[in-house]
């Protein structure tokens, strides 16, 4: 496996990621990349993650034989055009997005070499200047295959997740955007609110936060225009989500409210069990 | 300073890390335990981190010059009584515990010497195990003081934790409770509804998670016993910050529902700066 020119669209800290792993591994020649800030992608090059780059996808694209998608997933379909005309017959072209979904079997029709992929990495932090060609080591990578995806296509996608280190799981991507807003989008909506509603009650709170709320709201800190997007693309999982959410909060305060001390211990020690149960995975 | 003997009541994590940071700095001579679980108490000794022990409060504190109380708060009162009978005149009885408000007042009523205090570490960790002596290094500690608080007391409990490190800060008691129900307890309510919400909804959906719902949802990991009672001695605050808390989940779900982006990146924006305000304290 090895594709001689890469093209990267986003180069932020997946994009970016990606980008070094590949070089790392001797898995490309060239890496292109496109987004909308010429002065950050110049910086990008600097820094060796990039060899060239254009503001315009197609050029970023043109003899590609892998397309790595890293913008916000909204803005997915308005570039497979550009990149379906562009791209090499046989090239594998993936995304490394939140949200799958319709999108995939919409990607598919325009661009047949479309696999759609989750790696689980990144976290809160953005840019280029946090990537890192290990990212994926070990990271749990989710591919969202249809019966119409190309089946080259995918196992040429899985080899490469495989050869980045992942851990690589098919999934279903209805199935996919229904446990990701249950287990990341919802959580982070979560955090945003939970810092607002913090300042709101008293606004000196935070000086006087410690470590355990700073975990907690530690994605608030992720970028608002990403988040957003996936927000509205997962838009009615996610309000599932944020109603189930909302619902054991009520059910934890209303057996406050009682002072059912019992209630409130097995259901908290309930809690506790499944989340020790995903400590060390 | 220095204390010939000190009482830790309940050997946990946070009461063993005094215990070990008072010998390290050479504060006090002897460390005498108690606890129920006999067992648990002989294994601290062996560890080193107490020198004799009773399931008795009373025998544990027979002419201590020093008492921390480190159970769950919701025992203080009842031990208060036993303690002040048994220990030095002069003692100073500190304890570590997340609720202050009007227990702080009782406490004070019946032993002159008390001072509360609310070291602001440990997390979701627990027992003597996990302690150590420099647990209170640059962490900030609240200190609790009425005006009815005896002013000799006061100013030895804070040279107390200035000696083991940590910032020293006032606060009446009160605000304390109303400060960390915001930043405290009611993220440790929200972490355990949010992994019974995510088990609800589908319960393989935390086979999937990352390490953004494992930072949101560590503190689930805390002892419930410990944090049911928390969350019942300072109900009132906590209620009330879960509503607000609640009522701004409710306030994003109503800007996705109606699909203003607009709105959504702005309040999400303003949770972010917010956070990132408080990464590097």
């Amino acid at each position: 496996m090895f594709f001689p020119k890469t093209a990267v669209l986003g180069v932020g800290l997946l994009g970016a990621s990606v980008a070094l792993a590949l070089k790392d591994r001797g898995l490309t020649e060239e890496v292109a990349g496109y987004g909308r800030n010429e002065e950050r992608l110049g910086k990008a090059r600097e820094a060796g993650i990039i060899d060239t780059f254009s503001t315009d996808a197609s050029e970023a694209c043109s003899g590609a034989s892998l397309v790595v998608l890293a913008t916000p997933p909204g803005l997915f379909l308005s570039l497979a055009k550009p990149i379906s005309s562009v791209i090499d017959r046989d090239a594998l072209v993936i995304d490394v997005g939140s949200v799958k979904g319709k999108l995939v079997g919409d990607m598919q029709k325009i661009i047949a070499g479309f696999v759609g992929c989750h790696p689980i990495a990144g976290g809160e932090r953005s840019g280029f200047e946090a990537a890192n060609a290990s990212l994926f080591d070990s990271a749990l990578t989710i591919i969202t295959p249809t019966e119409e995806t190309d089946r080259g296509a995918l196992d040429k996608a899985e080899a490469l997740w495989a050869a980045l280190g992942a851990r690589v799981q098919q999934m279903d991507p209805i199935r996919h955007d229904k446990i990701y807003a249950i287990v990341s989008h919802m959580p982070h909506l979560a955090a945003y609110a939970m810092v607002s509603a913090a300042y709101e009650m008293d606004r000196d709170s935070l000086e006087f936060a410690g470590r355990g709320f700073r975990d907690t709201t530690r994605i608030a800190m992720s970028s608002p225009e990403l988040w957003a997007d996936i927000f509205m693309l997962n838009r009615d999982n996610l309000l599932e989500s944020l109603d189930s959410y909302i619902e054991n909060l009520k059910r934890l305060g209303s057996m406050l409210l009682e002072g059912d001390v019992d209630a409130l211990v097995n259901k908290i020690t309930e809690g506790r069990k499944l989340r020790e149960g995903i400590e060390d995975r």
